[in-house]
């Protein structure tokens, strides 16, 4: 089985298992309560706040609140922030957000909030001169991500955090890094951002596990209502053994990101290449440059995506068209659509994502197999006479 | 270490741990994925919520959704039933209930809410009278725990269910029944329950999920919203490892009701009765009846409930005042305030919870060690003329 889905979730490295199970054993204390057996559990999620700050780079502990994923993690800066100033109605986003940030704000707009979504080009990248226009006196937050989960693009995040602040400084900037993390440096101080979230399953801990940062100036109502856990920011008994696993597994993402931006990416664009050398009908869907080394986003022109899946399912690879949580839904990427990928490409399109577990062997397998599934499926296509004339052209 | 503090949190099944691993191993595939090798872990998560229906005896698997905690399914049904009928304004619940409840509830009187709060007699039983009469026409939602996380004492649900149902059959009953799962039957149909939370770490699954029914006659929105995963009622990729944890859990907890209700509690009275018996300044703070099998809340009179806990952890032994979410605060617990335990007891009232886990040498070492350990604080205590005058009493 070669997986290549690594941005819809990665498999939990053995050493963050290994960090999880004491917790799941001897360990089982509630961090809250106050006899001894609780200190080592309490101890614990202290240390797993430290490492996080670190892997943030926040300026303290107190910025890390503990989430059960990236979606939480959303929904509680953005309903946070916005609850705080509830005077502000108006907020801005992207275009190809996640839906974790793109449906809350369409709810967000159905209680009266107005939204615009900022465009981006069709390599993916933001319009930032559309950005700063759109900020106004009245503009409570905006929301960007840092890294594309279709695409891999990742957006200038410093930049955009400039354009925010000389435009309103007393707008809030929350950054979606859910696919950043674990593939390019993070520095919540570097970047300028007022909040950013987080998944542990997209680096190799456990699903159900995020973390939000919220620097010391911008104030949140949680989410989760409830005990006094999280400094009060998010109710629930603590996960500790998720936390403790999440926290070894952002120490091992920060130690693996050479290895990303070299040995993962080299992976990347061999695959990418072979595609794009040996599949006429093939293309790639974003720029080349200011992209996530283990992402890419690939059209077969005049194909059914779903199809290529299936067939790479039966070879033993997972690959997926847009994100898992839209799957089963059967309208085209929105991502995809922002970035006006043709629609002969854009029901084609393939993202394959690799990770540190990806080996040579398998990218190879790939490029043998991949040409013959889609030089079946472009035979049985009814738009025979567009791919001839694409043939030539190409 | 005596572990009876099981109403905070409790050991993993070693059963739980074993179902759980595999998802933590090989089988790390995203559920909403559509190749082959997400089959096996959406179906893990199929599997599991039909254990859930099966242990909320629900009418269809559809009204079970996942959740990372207790807290989070409270926050889930009570803002989401109240998001789906907006012209309702009023809302009832009990003073004793846990703070995801209570500190909600208070929030939502900041929103415009009116909120009725039920009084409870000094053994722990709610006044159904009053409740019945706070029922109008433009009640929203009832939200009642059927057990008490501090006492034991059971609610008795299925009666307050009439009452509610009678006064208002528009009117949404939510049931926090955390504390009730895994110690008595669970049985929504029977009980007419609306909608009812569970967390899993209190029956022996990890901390960290939770589960919410909602039977299909209500409407509810999201609390975290974006994908559209547990049919549109709560985004975030499934915890597919701690899913299949709690299913397992819930079998066993199913199936060790008959030991709940028989073996725990007959140590859990051996032990209340032994330190009645043996401690001449304390108190049952309950009635002993209607609670469940593995709690008990004593009164230790005249003296510091805090300075109890600490000598018992020295002598290896877990118990607590209240609740551990909301530990660390000084305020006497606001359940045994509205039972109103007398302020002499109050301070002093320490909470034993047993499980399945404990053995009858644990209690016999408890009930050896707690009566020197009484009697010495008792000794120090600065109102000996009130203890005089109370050992002649008894």
């Amino acid at each position: 089985m070669i997986y290549l889905d690594n941005n819809a979730t990665t498999k939990v490295d053995a050493q963050v298992l290994e960090a999880m199970l004491p917790y799941f054993k001897e360990e089982y204390a509630n961090p809250s309560s106050i006899y001894d057996f609780a200190k080592r559990s309490n101890y614990a999620v202290r240390e797993a706040r430290g490492k996080m700050k670190d892997f943030f780079n926040a300026e303290n502990e107190k910025e890390i609140i503990f989430t059960s994923c990236g979606s939480e993690s959303a929904n509680t800066a953005i309903r946070g922030v916005l609850n705080m100033n509830k005077n502000k109605r108006h907020i801005i986003t992207t275009k190809v957000e996640h839906p974790c940030v793109l449906n809350l704000y369409k709810a967000l707009e159905k209680e009266g909030y107005k939204a615009d979504y900022i465009d981006v080009n069709s390599n993916g990248e933001l319009d930032l001169a559309q950005l700063s226009e759109c900020i106004n006196d009245d503009t409570a937050l905006v929301s960007v991500m840092y890294a594309n989960n279709e695409t891999g693009v990742i957006f200038p995040i410093e930049k955009i955090s400039e354009i925010i602040k000389s435009k309103n400084k007393n707008t809030k900037f929350f950054v979606d890094a859910v696919q950043a993390a674990g593939k390019i440096p993070i520095d919540v101080q570097a970047l300028g951002v007022d909040l950013m979230g987080i998944s542990g399953h997209k680096f190799h801990a456990p699903k159900g596990i995020g973390a939000l940062y919220v620097n010391s100036k911008t104030l949140i109502t949680p989410l989760i209502i409830g005990g006094h856990q999280e400094r009060g920011k998010r109710a629930g008994t603590e996960n500790v053994p998720y936390i403790a696993g999440m926290a070894r597994a952002s120490e091992l993402a920060a130690d693996g990101l050479e290895y990303e931006a070299t040995e993962v990416k080299r992976l990347r664009d061999k695959l990418e290449t072979n595609i794009l050398k040996n599949i006429f009908n093939s293309r790639i869907n974003t720029g080349i440059i200011n992209r996530v080394p283990n992402t890419t986003n690939i059209g077969f022109e005049y194909i059914e995506g779903e199809l290529i899946l299936l067939h790479l399912s039966d070879a033993g690879i997972c690959a997926s068209s847009g994100s898992a949580c839209t799957s089963g839904s059967l309208e085209p990427s929105h991502v995809l659509r922002a970035m006006n990928v043709p629609f002969t490409a854009i029901h084609g399109s393939i993202r394959f994502s690799l990770s540190k577990y990806t080996t040579e062997k398998e990218i190879d397998y790939v490029c043998e197999k991949l040409p013959a599934i889609v030089d079946k499926l472009t035979n049985l296509s009814p738009f025979q006479d567009e791919l001839e004339a694409l043939k030539k052209r190409r």
